[in-house]
């Protein structure tokens, strides 16, 4: 199985506030050292830097005035005399507010996010345009060969919305994949996302759209961030109409009833007609997770990678959640083991 | 001038996110100490406590789930096992995100708010219970006695929504005095709100009525907090269309520009018939005000005293904003002295 990689992510560092206090992010570059080393130990490969960032192809996912911003926004923060490490918003468009773009750095950095749980600092910008360029060459990859690929991402993806950072995520890696693929002549491409989490970025950019359609299997909403994204009767609008399948569980889910839901995700794939797929590959419903309540063990992983390489898709695997860092590389090598045996 | 006030705000004390750092907020209790110390020196009053809390008159301004989330949140907060010495949110339902009421706390705290730069602590809610009785208690003598009073309220209470906290604000207590003039007769009231900041939550909170008429000078929202409302063409909503005006001005805005918009709404009120007056008395419009951009001098609030006698109605003042904490009672006095002369 082909891994991208890459160390630009190293540089990236996230403040986030958490339980009112403001922390070290849990999403850390450790958690790419995590994966690398157990990528290695597995003898998983080979690994291949990403091919340069695309920025025509991220913008037809992303509005070009929120990856204008991502771009610049580090350098705005420091040239307003800002002297924290990262950039943070503190106001937000909520409900009844209204959606005009505003000028200022700090009104912006609400304008462009729904979260208070990440931030744009000196490495964000570089470090997010490699991870799209992994997931976007890990898809041309896939494209080309029909052999699966895994995409190391940091930062994550599935949250960013087509003009909104939040949950750790700023470029929609899954998304660039997906669009990639479709460039590229796959007239269906399905997203399964397993991320603990609401892909709710990915769902906000294929809404719309019926060839790209999206799945996700997360804790509720309710009850679990995102809070206001991912409930059932979130199916797609206009020509996606039926094109988004949400199933949320809730807090202390198992591994019997989360894999329930896989086998319902993976019919409502299959009968898409999808002849690609691109996986959101999120292992923070781990037992052990620090910042998640699901109970999947590490065995549990390994039966993801297998009913995975059973759907028989041409499959792209990009890396989103897992905060349980020492273990979180053995359990994203148990996914991608499955496709090892191919 | 009756001065209505009270100490329950000392055990308030607020977290703020700002410029990326946790900070003891700008909205501090040596506010309220600044005022009241001016207002002694000044011999200024008499001065009274307020009337109970009146749950049933905030809930004809407020959500009644929000007044019990408000009341709640402190006790949930420490239930949950969180160490913080105060509840903030970090995530909100930002642009396309939906408006379903989440069940966790967490989700709750960004459902009923629209910024990181405040939170609810164990004297929070004591403190906005008497803010909101502070400004009842001074309408009820406005709508008594015809003479003015002003209300020390602290937390103040402007940015606070139907069912929103956000901007240090919590209950909007110039609603709450609005909508006990209603209750006691008057068929409109105005608010005049001439805080630095847009009074987003009053706006909100009488969009849709044309008995209670709102009008704001405020920094341009483009630019300054609350970012997301606040524009001009902001006029009101079904009966309530007409009654809302606003009156946005760059950063940088000098007395005289200033004081053009103080004319405008003057006269605006005076067309409109109202019968009373509730005024938004904030004094962040001041030169040297830390996190404010505008350039009023300590006469020039003199003035604003001077021209809102001049709309001659019967007026309730409810105090707002202002952070150069040590002018700011030497401020509100400047205003207050207009009355004194009456």
């Amino acid at each position: 199985m082909l891994i991208v990689s890459s160390d630009a992510h190293r540089h990236h560092h996230c403040l986030e506030l958490d339980g009112a206090k403001l922390i070290d992010s849990w999403e850390g570059p450790d958690r790419a050292d995590s994966i690398d080393a157990a990528l290695l130990v597995a003898g998983l490969g080979p690994s291949v830097e990403p091919e340069p960032f695309d920025r025509q192809l991220v913008e037809r996912v992303h509005l070009p005035d929120y990856v204008d911003f991502l771009s610049e926004a580090w350098a705005r923060w420091v040239a307003g005399g800002n002297e924290a490490p990262a950039a943070m918003a503190f106001g937000w468009p909520a409900r009844r507010f209204r959606s005009i773009r505003p000028r200022h750095l700090n009104a912006q950095l609400g304008f462009y996010s729904f979260a208070a749980d990440c931030s744009i600092g000196a490495g964000t910008w570089p470090a997010a345009q490699a991870s799209a360029a992994m997931a976007d060459t890990a898809a041309r990859h896939v494209a080309e060969s029909g052999q699966p690929a895994f995409a190391r991402c940091r930062p994550p993806g599935h949250h960013a919305m087509r003009d909104q950072f939040g949950g750790y995520c700023y470029v929609n890696n899954a998304a660039v994949a997906a669009e990639r693929l479709i460039e590229l002549g796959a007239a269906r491409v399905a997203i399964l996302d397993v991320d603990y989490h609401h892909g709710n970025g990915t769902q906000d950019i294929f809404y719309g759209r019926d060839d790209v359609i999206f799945c996700s299997i997360h804790a509720d909403p309710l009850v679990e961030f995102p809070y206001f994204l991912g409930h059932r009767d979130e199916t797609g609008e206009g020509p996606g109409e039926g094109s988004n399948l949400n199933l949320p569980l809730p807090h202390g889910t198992d591994a019997t009833a989360w894999f329930e839901q896989l086998d319902r995700a993976a019919l409502w794939i299959k009968a898409s007609g999808a002849e690609m797929l691109v996986v959101s590959l999120g292992v923070d419903t781990f037992e052990h997770d620090p910042i998640s309540r699901f109970r999947l063990s590490r065995s549990d992983f390994t039966e993801i990678g297998r009913r995975i390489v059973d759907l028989d898709l041409p499959t792209v695997l990009v890396m989103e959640g897992g905060y349980a860092t020492e273990e979180l590389g053995k359990n994203v090598v148990e996914v991608l083991s499955g496709f090892s045996d191919t």
